[in-house]
């Protein structure tokens, strides 16, 4: 059974970060929460198609399955997945895109 | 006696999950409720006809008659149809379509 | 004496619904509210011409006279028409149609 | 001296309305306030002009000098003219409009 | 020294109505205050060009120097100007025109 | 080094007013605070190159370097220009040009 | 590894003003926090793609890698960079560019 998030939701696997990455992007799970809640990392597993305009068109997503990314867990929704704890938010809760 | 729900209005007969599902999807009935409200899974009874637009044009809805989809009881508004209760509420509320 | 509602309201004669309705909707009159107040049955008596758009158009309302509707009673105002408690609130409170 | 309502607003004379109406509309000065004010019934005085769009036309009104009409006494402002107690409010506050 | 307002404000003078005015408007300097504040009276001394409109263009504003106005005094602005007390406050403010 | 706002954002650096002036604007320092803020004068020392519009295009501000305006102190920051206490804040909390 | 910005969002590393910089600009530390938050300075360390408009175009960031900047830190992110702390913003916190 697969699940498709609607208009502009991402289902999102997080991601447990090693405290300490060569070279790479820690997000340190001690960090003070900011108004705007706490940033993890996580796996994109599933995108909508984008949300519905005004005239009918559709505006899609920018990230898409499999990318890794930043955000933050603000209003989301959790899932459970095939053994997974799993997310479902807005597009707009994720900052960032990495890279590998 | 049927009814049609108004605009971006959806009617969802709820789906009491069973706790373990072999590869599926179990939206845990003990998780902390999140900001905006707990997933809960429902069978789509009926669609509005779709939001109108300013220029008078009709925004059709994503989910149709007998999707299985993800949503969160916010903002919904209990009827009993036909012994069953079910819920009004706006397609925003839906979170993803179960792909079976 | 006639009254006609402005713009997107409507004037609703709420209807007591017995409480069990022969393969009908019941709308439980013991439901605990719902966050948007709690469902109703209505005759629709009198629309409004529909909503002045920003180009002068106006975009007419879904719901015409003699409609029986399910709506919520949220900043509707009370008027006493011929001997009837009627209500007048914006379309947008009504949820559903019924089709008999 | 006149006054001459700005943009979407219109000058208002609330009418007593005798608590008893044959086949008429009575609006009950005891009713429970609903929670966007109470209704009341006025002559219209005076109207302004409509409100000025974006592209630079205006949208008039849809009530008239002489119009009898049900309103909600919300934001409303008091004037005194020529010994009537007299009351400022947009247009969005009128409900609906008595046809006699 | 002049004082040009910006955008879609306005610099008034407020008058301190006299409490009887034959056949005129009183504003009543005891009256209750509503929710949006109480009306006063004032002489447009200076406009703005108007609110910049998302495609460039200026739309003007409907008072202009000189007229008479009822306004109420909410979120505006005290100056001094040359011994008198006036107000700085957005078009929006202003509720009607006197015409003498 | 110097400072350029973006957007429709102002450096500005605001300007004690002498008490009394010879037929001149006073804002009083000791006037209640309205609850917009209190209006003070100040110099524009420089200004952003407008805001982007959603077609691309820069809508440019109305004020300009040198201008002497007065503003409201309402959510601008504070920063320390050249040994000069300067602030940043958006051109839609300037009320009015003063021409000399 | 790279890390990109969402649409509108821009990824910063903060820098210590020194307290007294010859000619330059300072941001004091000990400054009492506005409404807004504390006026900060940074390096542009990536820029997000713009953000999607409705007609499906994007629209461009003004800041661009490497530029310093001012900056409200409200509703910031924190991350973790190579061994430095950065932030993720949106655009919209970025007061000024300052030109070296």
């Amino acid at each position: 059974m697969a699940i498709k998030p609607l208009s502009d939701k991402v289902l999102l696997k997080p991601i447990n970060t090693p405290e300490t990455t060569k070279g790479g992007i820690i997000i340190p799970e001690t960090a003070a929460q900011t108004e705007a809640g706490q940033a993890q990392e996580a796996e994109v597993l599933a995108v909508g198609d984008g949300r519905l305009q005004m005239d009918g068109s559709v505006m899609p997503l920018i990230v898409k399955k499999s990318d890794r990314v930043v955000y933050i867990d603000y209003g989301g929704t959790q899932v459970h997945l095939e053994g997974e704890d799993c997310l479902i938010l807005e597009e707009a809760a994720i900052l960032a895109i990495l890279d590998s």
